[in-house]
């Protein structure tokens, strides 16, 4: 039991131990307590770790440095191109080594180089007495290397050590990291005299065993020897497939039909027990170098965060390359994404998604697999939304109620749209208009709104079968969640409060706490969970309990304040001009204008959400990947469609809230004659049109480019020098200058509002999925283009799903259900003419509708004030004027009151709604119920799996214990059974 | 390869060796073939089974048969009492066990005794040839028994044998189950002198190692000698926690409490490689009885499925014996179980979950911890709806509107509510029907409505991480899905077709094949996935798909006559009476007579879903189950609450559809003044407290007590006799006259009905949760009671979680979101009473809201035959009489059309909806997103499990590594390790 308190000692500490705090302020008279606890994140002292004397160190270091200098002229290693000109020879088995050539570079550190003599100080000053780093232990901070041993006066040492006290500090932490990484296992090797000043390398190599290792605690799935036949489904099923895959074949990249698609290796849980089972003759390519550089990343993040030590300055960098030999697969890798993925040329095909997840581990191969499988469900519903297009515009010539507004015959004289500048006009002039708005509202609009509801669902569950298929394929079924890693911020926190509850407390740390730490494993060096949140808790808790709403409603403020601003400049545009022609320009140029403020906005908020999740200090990385992706995708997405949301809805409908006084005055923001939905169409297809374009086009391509351009003036040289010096370079000195990788999170981001473009308001603009189409497929190669020539080599993350942008994407086609009702129902003119048609008309035709839809005005009965200044501009006086509505006309009892058509068309609008959502939400349900999640071929083989592993483990079983009878009398086979049991021989 | 294509025999049959088919079916002119084949289900050989000789097995019947006959009485088994009574004393550590008393009897099969002269023949003539068995292999079939050897002729053999072939067919195969079984490690004892004639016993034993190697291959979690100290939440949380349990001490059973709370052992899936890490110094009681129990289960299914065998009769029935004895938990199990869960004196205590478990499996505890969670979360739902009821009783003498309708000054006269037989009415007799429906019809209610929705959205959540945290205890997580097992019927009707498809091809059976089938492994005993899947699928695929939407078309047509037939008895019901006074004993017979037919078709819809999915033929036994409850869920369902659904939404509706010739014909259907409200709750308390009253009662306290008299009266002795020869029998002997266990669905099904009673309808009977809390209280003892002392001791079946059940609910709750928003704005008279107050009211209240809602009617415009008999029924001559509907009067220009009113407050009330519905949704989803899934302690002590489990490793590790760097010279440890690599000694 003892032993497992070990790693609880926080918590102890805040118990008995507040003795040794005090000891510690002390000898710390200088200040900086807090700014080096903050520096210091949340390391831990491994307590089997005995500091190398510090002059054996420098020594040490000298020596590292000195070979690299000397002899790295002489070192055979080929100088590799980059990765998008040509690639070493294939076939030559070598690539970023140590200088022995032989040891494989799996991951790579950059660090800012110190000062010859700091380093030498720092490390002989480093001799540390036992007692002072007991100390520190006791307080689980990391040595502070600013501490100088008790018997110096510490005022005096404190000023004489200010100047690269920070320096210092970061050359200590990392030594002591690197001496952990060495314990656990790692080789490293340092390369302070590349050709890159001041930035000094530190190369890490994972040997076979502690690959071993590793991949047996990670429960790393790896093809053991024994393969089976893979097929899929009948023979009928299977011929099918065949041909299909032959019609095709132009579209597949040339990647993966070189390998034998028809078996596949039995998948196991690699075990170094079970090690007979695996194929391990070469053990250079057993393990691949995506997943060496993932256990090398697991590892150290174990023993120290990397994130913290980055965060702090101690390392500048941390990736592992791109590669470049070793292994058959891995030296085709780069230039094969490049060819068949990263080009425009291919953008017919499908993606290599087996090469790029090879490549680039689960999580970015399940990104690039879900681009795929949406862009190409767009296909189908961008043909669709054509023909319904195309529908309207064939249809325009024959659409009744446009006819009669452009008919001359029609005499019909309309009421002023403003209040004294606007005068009498004739529904003639809307004529335009109105021919236009039928374009995207007739009746293929319902049908397509109904289709894209379905499609979204089927979008969903295709995702759903794909991803699980490619679970099967790359073996991540069973595969559990990993390790969620503490947020060093968060743990910095809890800290602190510990700190500042020991000044408060003053008492002694107890000595059963320090040998308690004395006897800690390495292994559990973050706080555990327990203590943290105990600690965390007792203080914060209900303080940021009541931050996290305010936090919200603030938010929400800001976001609405910007809104109604928004509203009230468009207001004003359209105010400022004549109502007539000059009308259409005023909408493209809102528009316009709009989607800049929607750009720059978008840039803000994100720095919002990102502002607003640190404040919340999440507990861990995957709590704060996902709470700033809730945050920004709010923002955005709020952000986005807040001005599309108030031209469908609001606009022209607010004026039920001011009746009687003032029917036609300015506050009414009303659309032209026919229906809000062509202007909301405008507003759409700017929107998505210039949002891709210059987000695509600024963001992604120039942007970086310039980037790269300032990166490379810093280095003040000429494109020649340059190129020469290039040559010159090592695989990690070349991957140095590429670009961070900083998360899929503003790839899948853009995606996601997109889909809300293509989903929410279908009903309105049936164009938008070809739009979203022609973007993805530049997107696509985009994307790949910069994973492959312009960033370091991310770090695989294993990842079984999208995580919480599948929720996102489900939320988003639920309320597009909802919103698309909305549309057809309330901006659209459907509902109004359905009624008509069976309620009102006399033929059972359209024609009348639109003298139906206007009521009168007496012109007598202007408010004061309002009246037109030119009453006479149309020719001739006007004693009755016509208005869009639906209200009693002047002679009955309860003038200008809502009439009951209002009423009546209303309940039908609301009586739609209410059917549309829940029998589009039915039947979403249902496709999802009846598609299985998992495809019925990949359930088949993962139940024959299982039988063959069984099978398997049966036929050793069997094997072994003829073994054991066979030679029972001659030898204690099995050490390791326990003698005292009496069947030992057994189990 | 080929080893692999070893457990694909039917598709190397299909393919190539069809000739052995004919061969055999020559030596079967009895034409029985299909019959044996139905009869012996998908039974295979196990190739490596020699069978002992006929004489040698059938002396060693005899011995077993006299050795147990003789040694009976002296036998020094205890004789224990039946479950109920008294058990033996304690500490006595015995219990069921073989006749060495040393081996425990772990699982007994039993079945009927034949004649022994069968016996004897039947294992003489079964010396058959190699030849033979082998050409039967080939085909896959067991050996079928009525096969005579070739040299005799084959016709004399079949009518010689013809009597007795099925014995010995069963026999047979019971021999050849046996011999696998006794193959595959277990012990076998047999035992057919008993006590009960007629009946053998096969008492299973499953030995050490194979419990062991079957654990492994099962992946059981088992403690490790490891405990961790667990810790919920900081100290606060804790002793908040403490506090909370003293208070709720009486609330908890005395049962879990003995128990270390604080201490937990850290799990592992069990593993003979890692055996050092468990405590095995008690073998007896490391795995407990369930887990051997469900061990020895597991496995005999891998061999042969237990349950083919049970539904051919070759065996009878197959149970794990109830617990007495052996290891102290399971010793003190079921008295403690009796005592402290299945009796009504301990109903207001928590369930002794943890102990249930342990007893019944996982899957039995889950769903007696889902009833638990249920009826504690009825508790404030029954406590808020009694209240509502309160408000409801209290308010009833405030509610202007029927304060109005019992003023005698408000001297209304209401039209005649049938044709000729009814006359007009004063308004005021409606007054008690009107005070009445105020009870359930009042804004309490919509609050309660929606209270209702959030309770069933808090309540799923609830059990979600009720789930969660038993997952954790029981050491679930990370458990993956166990085996699903084909059913047999499938298997058959797939060998048919292959039968059949030799018959027409004629092709000779492959030579080739016949080796393959040799080398088989015991283990693929299964047909595989593929091979069966695709050999149905060429055959029956398309006609199926055609015949499951049939199916279901069939089946909702014969639900739906059944509904309409009742609905028309119902008028005919409602027409024959008299109009006033009599209505209200009407509606109660009529829901009576509802309530008869609704438990008769219970049964009958039950059946039906049974057939139904029988002739499906599913795939597996989960799929089987999962389609049988999801159409018997809708059946039930749609047959519970339609009587309700017409009552709520169409009765005195579809007048919309009669409009304006038939105002007043006997067609309508309506409910008295004020709503149908009144009517539907009538009808709910009837369905509600009949159902669970006779359900309960009848089927699962009488019925069963009826048969267990059949039983005990077959055996034609009194009840002295009974109780003496109770007391001679063996455990094995008195567990096979329990009743047999029939799974859990008819439990679900029954609460997850009433589930739907508590939150569909809620609005309209807040008193629905009291009863269903009253109900469960009960039911929970009695499920108690029966599984403890009335069936046989089900086999513990793993399970993470309720299935589907978890998703039924989720729809229902989904469902009654719509419903009760559909009955406030549709059913109660809410939405008008508001319209009214703010639209229409002169001074805001509600006076004169009756008035409002009656049109006028001249009564001179009554269509011909039509007009009362009695037209001075009420002493004057009538004008005008009013009814209950918005429409124009007679003096308006479209006198009896539908009015403004109606159109406004139809608008409202499919606003109402719309809202309801979809901010109900988001406040449920908020919850769900509000609440984690997984409880905050519980995932932290996951996290410190894992941490603590590598920690564990990493010790074990280095432990090695010293033990190897110690005696590296001296002695090559590892022998397992291949020589050829080089860095053996670190793997």
């Amino acid at each position: 039991m003892e032993r497992l308190d070990d790693d609880y000692p926080m918590q102890t500490i805040n118990n008995n131990d507040k003795g040794s705090g005090k000891t510690f302020l002390v000898h710390n008279r200088s200040g900086s307590l807090l700014a080096e606890l903050e520096g210091q994140g949340v390391m831990k002292r491994n307590d089997h770790y005995i500091p190398v004397p510090g002059e054996e160190k420098a020594t040490d270091f000298g020596n590292t440095k000195d070979g690299c200098d000397g002899k790295h002229n002489q070192c055979d290693f080929i100088l590799l191109g980059s990765l998008s000109s040509d690639e070493a020879a294939p076939g030559q088995k070598q690539g970023p080594t140590f200088k022995d050539g032989r040891r494989r570079v799996d991951y790579v550190l950059t660090y800012h180089i110190q000062k010859p003599q700091s380093v030498r100080r720092n490390t002989s000053r480093f001799s540390g007495s036992r007692v002072l780093r007991s100390l520190r232990q006791t307080l689980s901070l990391s040595k502070s290397p600013a501490m100088p041993p008790p018997k110096i006066d510490p005022e005096i040492a404190a000023q004489e050590h200010r100047l690269d006290y920070h320096e210092d500090d970061k050359r200590f932490r990392q030594n002591e990291f690197e001496d952990n990484l060495r314990e656990m296992g790692l080789e490293l090797e340092k390369d302070e005299g590349n050709k890159i000043p001041g930035i000094g390398f530190v190369k890490i190599h994972a040997p076979w065993n502690v690959l071993c290792r590793e991949a047996e605690f990670m429960k790393l799935k790896m093809p053991t020897r024994k393969v089976y036949e893979v097929k899929q489904g009948s023979n009928l099923v299977e011929k099918i497939n065949l041909f299909i895959h032959k019609v095709t074949e132009p579209l597949h990249p040339k990647v993966e039909s070189n390998k034998p698609q028809n078996v596949k290796p039995l998948s196991y849980p690699f075990s170094r027990e079970k090690q007979h089972l695996f194929d391990l003759s070469d053990r250079e390519s057993f393990f691949d170098s995506k997943t060496r550089a993932s256990i090398v990343s697991t590892r150290s993040a174990s023993v120290m965060r990397i994130t913290s030590l980055l965060g702090n300055g101690v390392y500048t960098a941390a990736y592992p390359l791109h590669d470049v030999g070793f292994d058959n697969i891995s030296l085709l890798s780069p230039q094969l994404l490049y060819e068949e993925w990263a080009s425009y040329s291919v953008f017919y095909k499908y993606q290599p998604i087996g090469l790029i997840r090879k490549y680039f581990g689960d999580k970015i191969g399940l990104y690039f697999a879900w681009l795929g499988i949406y862009t190409q469900m767009l296909i189908p519903a961008a043909i669709v939304g054509v023909i319904v297009f195309l529908y309207g515009c064939a249809t325009v010539d024959d659409n009744i109620p446009s006819m009669e507004i452009c008919d001359p015959r029609n005499n019909i004289t309309m009421c002023p749209m403003c209040d004294r500048a606007c005068s009498y006009w004739k529904l003639r002039e809307a004529c335009g208009t109105a021919r236009a708005s039928h374009l995207f509202d007739n009746p293929a609009t319902v049908f397509f709104s109904i289709f894209m509801a379905l499609w979204a669902a089927m979008f969903m569950e295709h995702w759903k079968r794909r991803q699980m298929r490619l679970n099967y394929i790359w073996d991540l079924t069973g595969f559990e969640e990993e390790e969620d890693h503490r947020r060093a911020e968060y743990e910095l926190r809890v800290m602190k409060k510990t700190l500042k509850k020991q000044h408060k407390q003053r008492l002694p740390l107890n000595k059963k706490y320090q040998s308690k730490r004395d006897t800690a494993l390495p292994y559990c060096n973050s706080l555990t969970p327990h203590t943290s949140s105990h600690l965390y808790k007792s203080h914060r808790q209900r303080l940021r309990r009541l931050l996290t709403p305010l936090q919200v409603s603030v938010t929400f403020a800001i976001v609405f304040g910007v809104i109604l601003y928004r509203i009230s400049i468009r207001a004003a545009l359209h105010m400022s001009s004549n109502p007539s022609n000059i009308r259409a320009t005023v909408k493209g140029t809102a528009a316009v204008i709009n989607l800049i403020v929607i750009i720059i906005m978008d840039e803000v908020y994100g720095a919002l959400a990102r502002w607003l999740t640190l404040l919340e200090i999440p507990k861990t990385d995957k709590s704060f990947e996902e709470r700033l992706i809730f945050k920004t995708f709010v923002l955005k997405f709020v952000n986005a469609f807040t001005p599309i949301v108030y031209l469908a809805f609001f606009r022209g409908r607010l004026d039920l809230f001011y009746f009687p006084d003032d029917l036609f005055t300015t506050k009414r923001d009303t659309c032209a004659h026919a229906g809000c939905l062509m202007e909301l169409c405008i507003q759409l297809c700017i929107t998505m049109l210039g949002k891709q374009l210059i987000q695509n086009n600024l963001f992604e391509i120039i942007i970086p480019k310039i980037k790269k351009l300032i990166r490379r003036r810093k280095s003040d040289m000429d494109s020649q020098q340059q190129e020469d010096y290039n040559l010159t370079l090592q695989r990690y000195e070349k991957d140095h200058f590429l670009g961070p990788f900083e998360g899929l999170s503003p790839e899948y981001m853009e995606m996601i509002i997109q889909f809300g473009m293509v989903t929410l308001f279908v009903a309105s603009f049936p164009l938008a999925p070809l739009f979203a189409l022609l973007n993805n497929i530049i997107e696509i190669r985009l994307d790949a283009k910069k994973f492959v020539t312009e960033l370091r080599r991310p770090i695989a993350a294993r990842a079984k799903d999208i995580g919480i942008w599948y929720n996102l994407l489900r939320g988003l086609s639920k309320v597009a259900v909802i919103v698309n009702a909305f549309v057809i129902s309330f901006t659209s003119d459907f509902i109004p003419r359905l009624v008509y048609q069976y309620m009102y008309s006399s033929d059972g035709s359209m024609h009348g509708f639109v003298n139906h839809t206007l009521s009168y005005f007496n012109v007598t009965e202007f408010q004061p004030g309002t009246a037109p200044l030119q009453p006479l501009h149309l020719g001739y006086e006007v004693e009755l004027c016509r208005y869009k509505d639906y209200r009693e006309p002047p002679w009955s009892n309860t003038p200008y009151d809502l009439s009951k058509e209002f009423w009546a068309i209303l309940a039908c609008r609301l009586a739609f709604v209410i059917v549309f959502q829940n029998v589009v939400m039915l039947m979403s349900d249902f496709v999802d119920w009846l598609i299985p999640d998992i495809p019925k071929d990949i359930s088949m083989q993962i139940h024959k799996e299982k039988i063959l592993m069984v099978e398997l483990f049966m036929k050793e079983e069997k094997g072994k214990k003829r073994l054991r009878e066979n030679h029972s009398n001659q030898s204690p086979v099995q050490p390791r059974c326990r003698p005292s049991s009496q069947e030992t021989s057994n189990c």
